[in-house]
């Protein structure tokens, strides 16, 4: 096994742990105005999405991912005609919800460059950008969410959350001004790893229940993503555990009993423990 | 970072993917007849114990794995008071069953060496093995099964099923073996990743089906096994979504809620397409 073509994934747990995997070819890297955009392809995974060194999206799990940011919000909602996603310029979470009929979904990317490379290194990803039901809009949703006026049905947050130019979408005033202007009747948001990032859930949870009557953290297997990811599911009336209608298109991960089995949290991230969200002490 | 401190676990997927963790010490490393055993300090798991240098169990998740391998088992059986081990020789198997009212435990462990080591450095997996309801058995398990005379209500099958000396113990002869001499009401074994080892789980599970009436595959959340880990569950007359009684003892991961959930599989594991339990193509 020659070591020069591993690739030792960016740190977890500040820098105690990491994935590191094969690498066949470095198919694409560029610096933009914001963040290192890599696409690699690996036998493990197929081809990957990396920003600043963290995996974004792979060949093999992104499905895991995407349908499970998306398709319980869909479900639940009893007839969403306009989405609103927040990051996700790869594209991935646009194809989800296309599956369903709705009227209007817009993509509010600060970078250009990741919609860009997507669109030219991840066709499987990326097709349903170019839909007519599509707006695409390059700005800081920071900055888009204070004058929104716009209703949406739903919001879903497909951003990194603790790094990188998303941070700020998962601090007060973000949630206070989107919720405010374009009030959702379900927000989801990926919500980092079951095993870190207690400390970002926390918060972004104790937000969220300001805003919202129903806040609940749901779990999804995503290898590439150390395993074990959370969203978090928020809304003033809509249970997430009755789903009021089937789920849509071809589906590789989300299913009914997966859909309510993801809500049921170990004991140690368990409702009662909630204030205390924490895998490693 | 100092990389010479960094620990490259062994490799998954044909060695094109692995985990890798900082190491802050070894506490112990001994070649024994069978296999590589060490002890190391580390800052994201705690202590860890590694056999050929795979990950077994760490301080942090080891609950994680020792809970979900025994307390679906002891919870839908309605009275085990004998309890079989197969492997398991840290003892975390055995602590978790010492919850309950049994009457007898036999462990049977084919390298002391093991046995030895998590006494003398993981006092916290192995208090229980010095329990007067246990008999360690030092012997290879294949062998044991062979001439196997003693009933017990539940075998739990806690080895590494695709490498080193436990191979043998996924293998035809010794579960015909185990079950014609042993007649368990359930049979619970560890059954590898979620996201690798499918052909070792579809021959398991097609061979658990000639034995047993009821096959089902469950899932766990452990991130130092890659962050999904499968179990196998198989009774005649025990249906594993029927837990006849409360879990016994403080736990960690467990409770009735995860119990239920971990029986629902992502649609491309799912029960119909469980002759292609593949999650990578």
């Amino acid at each position: 096994m020659n070591k020069d073509t591993w690739y030792k994934g960016a740190d977890y747990f500040s820098q105690d742990f990491c994935i590191s995997f094969k690498v066949n070819s470095t198919i694409h890297k560029e610096k933009s105005k914001y963040q290192t955009i890599e696409i690699v392809d690996t036998p493990a995974f197929g081809k990957m999405l990396l920003l600043d060194g963290f995996i974004m999206t792979t060949d093999k799990d992104e499905k895991a991912y995407h349908e499970m940011l998306v398709h319980p919000a869909m479900t639940v909602h009893p007839d969403p005609k306009k989405v609103l996603i927040i990051g996700g310029g790869d594209g991935g979470t646009v194809r989800e919800v296309l599956k369903y009929p709705v009227n209007k979904i817009t993509l509010v990317e600060i970078d250009e460059k990741v919609i860009e490379t997507s669109k030219k290194f991840l066709p499987e990803l990326s097709k349903g950008l170019n839909d007519p039901r599509v707006e695409v809009v390059i700005m800081d949703a920071a900055v888009y969410a204070k004058k929104a006026k716009e209703k949406y049905d739903i919001i879903l947050v497909d951003s990194a959350g603790t790094r990188g130019p998303g941070v700020v979408l998962c601090e007060k005033e973000f949630l206070n001004n989107t919720v405010k202007n374009i009030s959702p009747d379900i927000w989801v948001a990926q919500s980092e790893s079951i095993f870190w990032g207690n400390d970002f859930r926390k918060t972004y949870t104790t937000t969220l229940k300001k805003l919202f009557n129903i806040v609940r953290t749901y779990l999804t297997y995503i290898l590439s993503y150390g395993g074990a990811w959370t969203f978090t599911f928020a809304s003033n009336t809509l249970d997430p555990l009755i789903p009021r209608r089937e789920a849509k298109g071809k589906l590789w991960y989300y299913n009914t009993v997966v859909h309510h089995a993801a809500f049921q949290l170990p004991e140690h991230l368990s409702k009662t423990k909630s204030e205390n969200f924490s895998y490693f002490k």
